[in-house]
């Protein structure tokens, strides 16, 4: 049964295939070498597209570049960040930890950093993207640090902000800024999570006394996880379904006193430590309940819904629904500002573990005395020049985010489209973000073998801050969820009239047009009209409309298909639509990335086409390593998702294999620039804190070898074994 | 350009098909459930196979079943582990958790659980798969614990017991048993991890005062990491070369004193407290280091390799390299006892997940008042079931394990071998297991949401701790290419005679006899003479035999393509040859993985088909769960490998499909089944101390549904703000 075939021609030509294989990678880099000299519009340096750019980074204008909008507001941040009283120090108590961040949060208040996105009629800036900017760049300094002022100004006080009215701004904001009123957000409830429209508070109208009850029914409905709530909140925005003349008209905020002065709980007011927690031990997250607790009418934060002393209800937004997910929109800076601190996370776990495989050796490879430097492995490059790429990609899909959360908030663009963008591209980035920071690091911290354990080197200290980032502000398989609905309404609406057996089919099967998914989110307008359902060419695969293409086929096919899958919906009872729903909930979920991962590329593509400010300035050379870079990453996706494409006929089973190859080829060309690639994010010695990355490991490096050295020169060092065996024989011979 | 197509006929189509896909596969799983009725050899009942079994666990015979060979051993050490005083307490300081590590072990010697391993004569009882067995239970009470004992009985104690001799046993084994000495394994240095033929620090014999000078000769050679150096170490088993009238025999093990009574260090030594870490904080790792240190002569473990009085060397192996390799293969217990430690932690972490996501409920899905359990969304259940038949999978792998570790340790069959086989299937598993213990972990918190990411629920801590074990006792990547390098050179050496050309496609085109990974590994003879290359139905996919030919031609063909692209190294520069090697490290990283999966699978079938001892005694119903967890855990690899499968036309597109729809249908199979599964863990609730998972949620489930019953009931309930407006337009109407 054993097959015998010409062995010779057989090995031989498939190594020279592979060979083939691998030379048409490597001119196809230096072809994107060339053709990556894209200068701004107008410039006639185009025609000269022969010229081989040397690939080489400019730091400093890429670093400026990476910097983006609010960049002034980022290097404040990093000054103050840099100062060691607000860094976090391991190893303190639980006490200890809370109390430092506490004062940490003074501090910030003292320099000014927090107050951007309050009215400047209260000394703020009416700067929400700058606010969020520098919020962002706290997580280097502690991600406790971050977070605690997240709750403070992010959440705390930016309910009563957008939820609340002048009353209220007026009433209450100055204590919130000045931090003279510590308080929690108390939406969240032991029983209900991601699902705020069920929580079980009541919020009572009492007519006879213009008074709202405060009231917590059963155990499931404490409110919990609450920063600020175990030791330092005196106040609270509390999330509670609003009961008035008999009528639950949803959930509603409102403003409740919590503790007085001395720290203790108000009548009716309870609570529970949630303890230590996995990270983020600077923060005193806790539980609260409420018996019958009674707040002035006033209280109620009634920008979008109010209640007359009489006990009737008003509300500018009809629908109870919409007004529900009003309410919930203006808090979506908290998934803005995690998105954008994972990307910083992320950087500062690369700085490390790019550094330190620069610098650190194990193993010999072809020598006798000289080991390799990890980085210099095909495996290391393999596991973190992807990871480098897809911070690049995260990094510029953030400021594409925090630009539109801008406009919209500063008013520049703010229809209930504009708002609804944003939330829907909030809920996109976020989960990939956070995840992928925690695999970033992670990988990171395996990277550096035993040294990444030791809580000197960072990484395992800012990975267990972040864990809690994937299923905060929102779980991020919830998130992506709301995406997908977001794209399958999209679709359907966009198709409302046709009949939709061929929508169905539409974007798998038309050639051109593809907008399906471009309502306000993206526009995926460009397409390759001439490129067929298969990729030719190893070429087309670095071809930025070849990735497009198959990156947004991708999204536009699941999206069609589940489309498809879930139309008898309209005609179930309510129980077997949900039921049909949930039968495709993974490919849903799976639509949804695919979509989120499209909007990194896309960013990310920008970033490197833009012809405008500061991305016109930058060379030709750096330009070279940002496309090689974005193509590992594109590539990157195609090749996660292989299956997909050799399943549906997008690539053949040769082109697939090219794929690989080519991320490998990829991750060897930019192994040279990773650490300019690293040190282009800016943070210095005082932002990355870890004792690996600080040259150490090269000075000892150094000190072995010349031991080394000196000892073979002076002749004293001892024989191997092996060649003292030897020797006793040669000279026999 | 738009393609208009007979909708209704070409949806209508694809969603039959749909349905006639997802039909053949219910059926096959019912037809599993017949065909799974697989009695003990000569069993009459196996005519009878059209009788349909219903799926049910017998917990409590499946529990014994996982218990294993050494069951009385894991109840009594799990009775010990119970024990409040044995368990990790959270929140305690860095100096408080060391002492109260160091504390347990003492009760461990009390208790008499950790003597199993060492020589009768010295109060042992000869136990060695045994003592593995107790040692890793002791992760469910703290993994500082386990890994403060695997140093100091584990790697210290079984250093001088497996290297050292006679002498050695008498004079250092008594206080080492009985803690009077602690004592540190001072292998790893700051410059050097994984490869340990390359440390720095150097043992020179004296022969004017017979005494060997341990001494560290610059900063790299500093040992690092070690359990038992910062603190509590009085001694230390150190490894350093071995140098004697000018020439390096290579690494060696020493038996050096390090503090006096008072826990001052010794003249000549110094050290370095590691600090805080990621996890595992209970043990006080430290850096060692050695200025001219004199030891007597006598102090070389001397099993492998002696100094006479006049300094010459004399070893029972004459290799170096081998003498080099068998020292360090004495020391296997490491990964062993990692390995069955990660399987325990996976088992604690979907415990807790399994329970909680059993009792808790989140939005409602087609009725108003009733909210779903988490585990009946589909993705829940697809992020949880293939973990749950992975860890069964790893469960019985380990079982394996230990038992080949026993039959070496305890002589009944200990040939050169032997200790190849298990060093290898050890460094197969290990990584394996330990990055799937991680994986479940963060999994199992996310699933958990918020209260995850409590301490009081247990995952984030033992996710920190065991963060290490994927890179201590071997980095998981370094071993998984000693795995490569075992398969690669069996594969050469079956094949050395034969031309190689035609070898390189042996397992690729070959029908039968697949023995290539057969090397006392396991024999990989089982095929299937006429199983094509591509799956051709859906009832295929979950047939034992196509699984296995699937997963073991995927192992063969990577190996012997690896094999064929590094040929020409013979040929090649020291250099050259390392740059290939190289350029395709990650390839052979990825054999040596599918390597190790095909274990697990091979594991888990052998457990079911088992037809003697407790396996013998499952009942049916039984065996087709189990069967249904194998499959799932079978065709969850085959998914994970899809491209390659597709690529390499081992499955054509529409078998590929199936095999994700087939893992989906399988979850949902399961899911009723998976709070069995997981009870069969045999953890009870002071092992899993989570309190999520007490029954809490539950209650306050109950007590939320029975209050808002109560407030319809009575008629108090408010109307929501929907239902109002509709009332009034009936009463119009």
């Amino acid at each position: 049964m054993t097959h015998t075939v010409d062995t010779k021609n057989s090995d031989g030509s498939r190594r020279a295939d592979d060979a083939v294989e691998a030379a048409a990678i490597e001119s196809e880099l230096d072809a994107s070498a060339r053709v990556a000299k894209k200068p701004g519009a107008g410039d006639s340096r185009r025609a000269s597209t022969n010229d081989v750019v040397v690939a080489r980074t400019d730091v400093e204008r890429l670093g400026q570049y990476l910097l983006g909008t609010w960049a002034d507001v980022r290097l404040a941040a990093r000054e103050l960040t840099a100062r060691p009283e607000l860094q976090r120090i391991d190893g303190l108590t639980l006490d200890e930890h809370r109390q430092r961040v506490f004062g940490q949060l003074k501090l910030l208040v003292e320099n000014g950093q927090v107050h951007r996105a309050f009215p400047s009629s209260l000394g703020g800036e009416d700067d929400h993207g700058g606010n969020i900017a520098g919020f962002e760049e706290l997580v280097t300094a502690d991600p406790s640090l971050q977070i605690k002022s997240g709750v403070q100004w992010g959440l705390f006080g930016a309910a009563v902000l957008h939820l609340g009215t002048a009353y209220h701004h007026e009433t209450f904001l100055p204590g919130i800024m000045s931090l003279d009123v510590p308080g929690a957000f108390a939406m969240t409830e032991t029983g209900h999570g991601s699902d705020v429209a069920a929580i079980g508070t009541t919020a009572t109208y009492d007519e006879a006394t213009q008074e709202f009850v405060i009231h917590t029914p059963f155990r499931g409905a404490w409110k919990d996880y609450l920063g600020n709530a175990a030791v330092h909140g005196t106040a609270a925005v509390v999330f509670a379904q609003l009961i008035t003349r008999d009528v639950d008209h949803g959930v509603h905020a409102f403003y409740v006193p919590l503790r007085d002065e001395t720290g203790a709980f108000l009548p009716g007011i309870g609570g529970e430590d949630d303890g230590l927690k996995g990270g983020l031990n600077g923060i005193d997250n806790g539980r609260l309940h409420f018996d019958q607790v009674r707040i002035p009418r006033q209280n109620l934060l009634n920008r979008y819904g109010d209640v007359a002393e009489d006990g009737s209800y008003h509300s500018v937004i009809e629908s109870p629904g919409r007004r529900f997910f009003t309410m919930l929109g203006t808090l979506v800076q908290g998934r803005v500002s995690l998105d954008g601190a994972s990307v910083a996370a992320a950087k500062i776990a690369l700085t490390i573990a790019v550094t330190y495989g620069n610098e650190r050796r194990q193993f010999t490879a072809g020598s006798d005395t000289d080991e390799e430097v990890l980085l210099d492995y095909q495996l290391h490059q393999k596991r973190l020049m992807p990871k480098l790429a897809t911070t690049y990609a995260a990094s510029f899909a953030h400021e594409q985010l925090l630009t539109k959360f801008d406009e919209v908030f500063s008013g520049a663009s703010d229809t209930d489209e504009d708002r609804q963008d944003l939330e829907t591209l909030a809920a996109a980035l976020k989960p990939l973000s956070t995840w992928h920071a925690l695999d970033t690091l992670q990988e990171a911290r395996e990277a550096c073998g035993g040294a990444g354990f030791l809580a000197e080197n960072r990484l395992v200290g800012l990975r267990a801050d972040l864990d809690v980032y994937a299923t905060f502000e929102g779980d991020n398989h919830v998130l992506l969820q709301l995406v997908a609905k977001r794209l399958l309404s999209d679709y359907s609406r966009r198709f409302a009239k046709a009949d939709f057996g061929v929508l169905a089919r539409y974007a798998v099967e038309q050639a051109r047009g593809r907008t399906v998914n471009g309502t306000g989110l993206r526009s995926l307008a460009q397409t390759v009209a001439d490129f067929g359902s298969t990729a030719r060419s190893v070429g087309q695969l670095r071809d930025a409309a070849a990735q497009r293409q198959l990156l947004t086929d991708r999204v536009e096919t699941m999206v069609a298909e589940v489309a498809a899958k879930l139309r008898p919906a309209s005609k179930l009872s309510k129980k077997d639509a949900a039921d049909l729903f949930n039968l495709h909930q993974s490919e849903i979920i799976e639509a949804a990335r695919a979509h989120a991962e499209l909007l990194q590329w896309e960013a990310f593509t920008e970033a490197i086409e833009g012809a405008s400010g500061i991305a016109a300035g930058l060379d030709d050379g750096t330009r070279v390593v940002l496309t090689w870079l974005r193509d590992l990453f594109g590539l990157g996706l195609i090749e996660k998702h292989l299956a997909w494409y050799l399943m549906n006929g997008r690539l053949s089973p040769k082109r697939a294999q090219a794929v690989g190859l080519y991320t490998e080829r990829l991750s060897a060309r930019l192994r040279p620039h990773a650490q300019d690639l690293v040190r282009a994010f800016g943070y210095g010695p005082e932002h990355v804190r870890a004792a690996i990355a600080t040259g150490a490991e090269k000075a000892r490096q150094t000190e072995a070898r010349d031991y080394y050295r000196a000892q073979r020169e002076s002749g004293t060092a001892p024989v191997s074994e092996k060649a003292a065996a030897k020797k006793p024989a040669a000279t026999r011979a």
